[in-house]
């Protein structure tokens, strides 16, 4: 894995330029010799990653015929050679070459779905008279699907009930992993509604070298951290598809249901499937969309199959919730809303999303003090200059520094994050201080976030997944 | 619907060489046209049972370019063009163009089966103590798959349990739906062992126009039906999947260990399903396979995954079996066994397998004796002759006779079946004495299962139906 941090972008330009063509015959060679998925992914993220640092460093694109002692004039860049890939994103792989992430924007317009805009954000603002969550004042949570909807509905008293979920693919959650459960909490305090999540056990032991009973061990220990965000037990039924889909007169009818609704061409088309894949994998995506509708939770709903869903959830996971939406009205069923959030990036850099197997990737909900710190230190991507003395003269670069980034998701005091921007873009504030600053917001953060799943009983977890009535007013 | 039975297959052999002519063409524009499956089945159905006529009336096979006014002398004959095609046996299509029905040896071939030969009858009547079932000495069972293995264990007192199922797609049962279950009921007695029977209500619901609750509400219908050939409450399981799937702790999490094993292109490969199917068709060999498993029924054998199974079932059932001993060694379980069956004959010839949706196409559950009566002297295919002259001379065919076949199938005296045998081959018994045998073999047999079948009370199919313990004695 390529060390992006700042203080180690010490290779000179022509090195670096060697280094990516290098690791692109690399690329090449691999996929020629058909190597695993993985492999490639890790050499394709450490080839994009060289391309950062290269357009960092350069203040432009690398380009394969121009080598850095002979820079070609800009006047003569054809822009589709020199421009950055197009953006890549499924709910298995998100891949940009741009150190600033993915093009939001452009997302909105290829799937299709609406922009959070200020007036929506002053519609929630007015439905629940609560101050917006600083992921729609920041832009976090983007994106989204029929929310005007939703909040019509709400106005006229009429029910709708939150879904999210977690694929368990270890035991280790790391802070991005937390983004959707934080925003998904604010809504249901909010806005007062129940809420379902589902552990996607079944997923990760069709995708991964999992058995059943490691999938399921992993949703268990999953359900303790997103339990310790704070969620209502009152309103709240946590389920692993494992446990549940044998527990529920429901939710097995409305996967069948969907099932009848989707053709092998379809998923193939939404999600790249190949007649090599398993047939798990081929109608897993139903297995997802069934908790959109009300009725898979009969304990819950009764047999209303009225009841709106809203769904927080990452960009990645909205090719799930199309084919949901496509879904619905053939089996009689309202269409779920959504709101999508961007990726968390690594700490690498926002050219990938985090990966829960690269303990440096990534700040984890089990790390210390100590750890945290060592990780910011020394694995954040920053947007600083190499010295102190052209820092201090030309100003940090907030757009590609991961622990700004971070801190627009961590740091709640708008004020505050306004003038780190300002001072670290003018070069007042330097790297090492911008650093210090995430670290002392991202370690009590931590630590009580351990000290709650400390208080995350075996009891506790059995009461969430338990099928029962949670406690709401429906009309 | 061609009317196939022996009185009125009065068209010269001309106008039969005609029709299949013009049927002919119209199977060919109906394909080409892209008709319904169910109108090119019915089409080709009936292509078959005029070639079948054409052979009976002129003792040879019907050749496209040899009118019976201008037979080709035989030793002309191209034995690949005039052969009859192949048969074609998978879960949704049985064709012959054999008035015998299905050449069931060549099937064992290239099924890769085993025949059921007198060495393992012998053994079963050795292992049971009891008369080997008159399916069994009469061929009707004639297949098998790693059947001396379950005696093995048997003679070792090793436990073993029966799984045997059906798709119900229509209220109305024939008397060809009972015979899997009339020798499952038997295997049941002689060995003492468990039995779980499988309602495919989710299968009927993928593949056919029907909602989920008319799909579960056959299943409960035909339940009564199987319930009438007097299982042993203690020790027998009826499940509907759609219920059981959510109501049982390790039936799903089989599904999914199934469905990780098994790719689209191993499904293509075994059932034809093609991009078009819905992934809930291509999902669902995992579901029938699933009970194959011990550890599918937990209420039962609790976490044993040892417990080998034996599958009594039609020889179209085979692919889903082939399937599952496929993969059970991949998931650490044993392969379960198989007894099949040959099929039981149309009304109107051996050609095809009954159809639910055709009332005159066979002898249904809820027949009253004068339409038993009515359906064996109209609609029977015959063996006889065209003229009682001839009839006397001549003798009958047993061979296409479905009078006869009925009788082999529900005629336990086996003197009596082989008098009336050599009497109809001889001459000596006519057509009507033949069917009038059957008729009074078919009336009660008839009335007795409606009237066992009125003492199933909702409360006794429930109790079926409910997942709890079973009686037996298991090491």
């Amino acid at each position: 894995m390529a060390n992006m941090s700042n203080s180690e972008v010490c290779a000179s330009p022509l090195e670096l330029f060697n280094s990516i063509t290098t690791q692109g015959e690399h690329v090449r060679a691999l996929k020629a010799g058909n190597a695993s998925k993985d492999e490639i992914d890790s050499a394709v993220k450490m080839l994009l990653s060289l391309k950062m640092s290269y357009k960092v460093a350069m203040g432009e694109d690398y380009k394969a015929d121009c080598p850095p002692e002979n820079p070609a004039p800009s006047n003569n860049h054809d822009p589709d050679a020199t421009e950055a890939e197009e953006d890549f994103v499924d709910p298995w792989t998100v891949q940009t070459s741009s150190a600033k992430g993915i093009d939001y924007d452009k997302l909105i317009v290829r799937f299709g779905s609406s922009k959070i805009d200020k007036e929506l954000i002053n519609r929630i603002e007015r439905a629940t008279g609560q101050r917006p969550h600083h992921f729609l004042r920041r832009g976090i949570f983007f994106s989204h699907r029929d929310m005007n909807q939703v909040l019509d509905a709400y106005e006229n008293k009429k029910p709708f009930y939150l879904y999210t979920g977690r694929g368990p693919s270890s035991e280790a959650m790391h802070v991005g992993h937390l983004i959707p459960f934080i925003f998904t909490k604010w809504l249901q305090d909010v806005f007062n509604v129940p809420l379902v999540i589902q552990m996607t056990d079944d997923e990760k032991y069709l995708w991964k070298d999992l058995t059943l009973d490691q999938a399921y061990g992993y949703a268990v220990e999953n359900a303790k951290d997103i339990i310790a965000c704070g969620f209502d037990i009152n309103k709240t039924f946590i389920f692993s598809d494992l446990d549940y889909m044998g527990m529920s007169p429901g939710f097995y009818k409305n996967v069948v249901k969907i099932q009848k609704h989707v053709t092998f061409n379809q998923v193939k088309g939404i999600f790249g499937f190949t007649d090599s894949d398993s047939i798990g994998k081929i109608s897993f995506p139903a297995i997802q969309a069934a908790p959109s509708f009300s009725n898979s939770f009969p304990q819950i709903f009764g047999d209303r199959t009225d009841i709106q869903c809203l769904i927080p959830c990452a960009i990645d996971q909205d090719p799930y919730f199309r084919m949901t939406r496509d879904v619905a009205p053939k089996i009689g069923y309202p269409k779920p809303a959504l709101l999508h959030s961007t990726f968390f990036p690594a700490l690498q850099g926002a050219q990938t999303k985090m990966s829960a197997s690269d303990p440096n990737s990534s700040i984890f909900l089990t790390d210390t003090a100590k750890q945290i710190k060592t990780k910011v230190n020394k694995h954040a991507f920053s947007g600083g200059r190499d010295t102190i003395e052209e820092h201090r003269q030309f100003g940090g670069n907030c757009d590609v520094d991961v622990s700004f980034m971070y801190l627009t998701f961590f740091l709640e005091d708008d004020d505050r994050l306004e003038q780190i921007r300002k001072d670290y873009t003018s070069g007042a504030m330097l790297t090492g201080e911008l650093k210090k600053t995430l670290i002392e917001v991202l370690q009590p953060l931590i630590a009580e976030h351990q000290a709650r799943r400390k208080e995350v009983t075996d009891e506790i977890v059995k009461e969430f997944m338990t099928p029962r009535k949670l406690s709401f007013d429906f009309q």
